[in-house]
């Protein structure tokens, strides 16, 4: 197996190995909005405990709902939420309570989580939007993570908080090569631009006598600094020839 | 200055530089979630382009409607909303589109965006919920970014695809160490350029009936692709504008 495809499987199996834990959760938009980022990113197994009964059908049930949703495990305790589960993982704005667990940062409880998918279960558990995740669900995990947001406005949005965890858990640290590989034109495609420039300057007056080269030298300054690529040398100089030669058929 | 501090409040000055600018946007609820995210992350300037205006007007009013949004400033055009951006970043989910920009991904688009932010103002643009962002938009881009999901889906939440992408940026907060600060042109400054040449090509009978548009766009991708600094945009500006002097004279 090429070295690409066998980490692409690995990858996979470790994405296979998380499940998203959503407790106490109250509005089926977060339901939904969480069951979308997990599918974005690749974790598609949603488990929920306890959740506000109505909200959960309505979001199970509304139209469009994914796949993540309606395949989503429902459980009457925490407990049993993570119970096979080797690692578990809660998430908490409020690093200023008194916690007993470890808190880590988002960037540093991700890479923990990683390691650990690579062979085994990992539980993330989001609490309710009103109080997150209270102290006996706190006391089910390993270590708490936060998410670096700034003092002055700490609590995120249930969805975009689970949109962000799991975008650090896909995210791949080293990183692919840009998309579109931008080629910078040669010295003597911007020679040949400055000379074409430099023409229609001289038609249209801008060139005062005397200035002639000074202005050439500025020219090819500015082209430099311009980081001019292949084909647009020869887009640009397309049009100062249509243009100087307007300015001389006069 | 304690160099923790001193980092911070460099920090906090790059933060200032960016402009989130969200396009035809349609849902409240989206408008609120992306400026809570900002709120969460510390990018505390949002602005809007012709949103649906009864969305727009209820986020604003909403109950714990926040502070970024009570202070967006609303546009009637893209060109007007990044006028004063030297940086301008589109974002697609659709990297299959034949798109004419380069592509990046998110982690690699945050790079080149915290680098610029250090000097100079960047606008991050979201399309509409629908549709995403439209050809004449990307026009106004310098490059696009995408956030790496998964094939089989996609296309995000707009208010989780703002939270993902603005935590990349406030992520792991080093500064970069820029050595020479380069001042880009701003939008405006590039669109006075494109107009002056889209002018002389006009002239000069470059442009062929029917294509006006067309160039127009091309004409603006190419001026972003050169990455053009601030005096050189004026330096060409005089340029052009001796050009046309000449080819409207005869």
């Amino acid at each position: 197996m090429p070295a690409g495809k066998a980490k692409q499987r690995a990858s996979l199996s470790a994405q296979e190995n998380l499940r998203v834990v959503l407790v106490s959760t109250r509005n089926p938009l977060n339901l939904g909005a969480a069951a979308r980022a997990m599918s974005n990113f690749g974790f598609l197994h949603l488990r929920v405990v306890h959740p506000y009964d109505v909200a959960f059908r309505e979001a199970r049930s509304a139209v469009g709902a994914s796949e993540v949703l309606r395949r989503a495990e429902e459980f009457s305790s925490l407990a049993s939420a993570v119970a096979d589960c080797s690692l578990v993982v809660g998430t908490t704005a409020a690093h200023h309570r008194a916690l007993e667990q470890p808190v880590l940062r988002l960037e540093r409880a991700a890479q923990t989580i990683r390691t650990h998918l690579a062979s085994g279960r990992c539980a993330l558990i989001f609490g309710s939007e009103k109080v997150g995740l209270l102290k006996d669900a706190l006391d089910h995990c390993h270590f708490l993570l936060h998410i670096p947001t700034r003092n002055a406005h700490r609590s995120m949005n249930l969805g975009q908080a689970v949109a962000v965890c799991l975008y650090e858990l896909a995210r791949d640290a080293r990183l692919p090569k840009q998309v579109v590989p931008v080629m910078a034109a040669a010295a003597d495609d911007l020679e040949r631009v400055a000379a074409g420039l430099c023409k229609a300057l001289a038609l249209s007056g801008y060139l005062k006598p005397g200035t002639e080269s000074a202005t050439e030298a500025k020219v090819r300054r500015l082209l430099r600094r311009m980081r001019m690529q292949t084909g647009d040398a020869e887009l640009v100089l397309g049009m100062l020839r249509k243009i100087v030669w307007k300015l001389q058929s006069h």
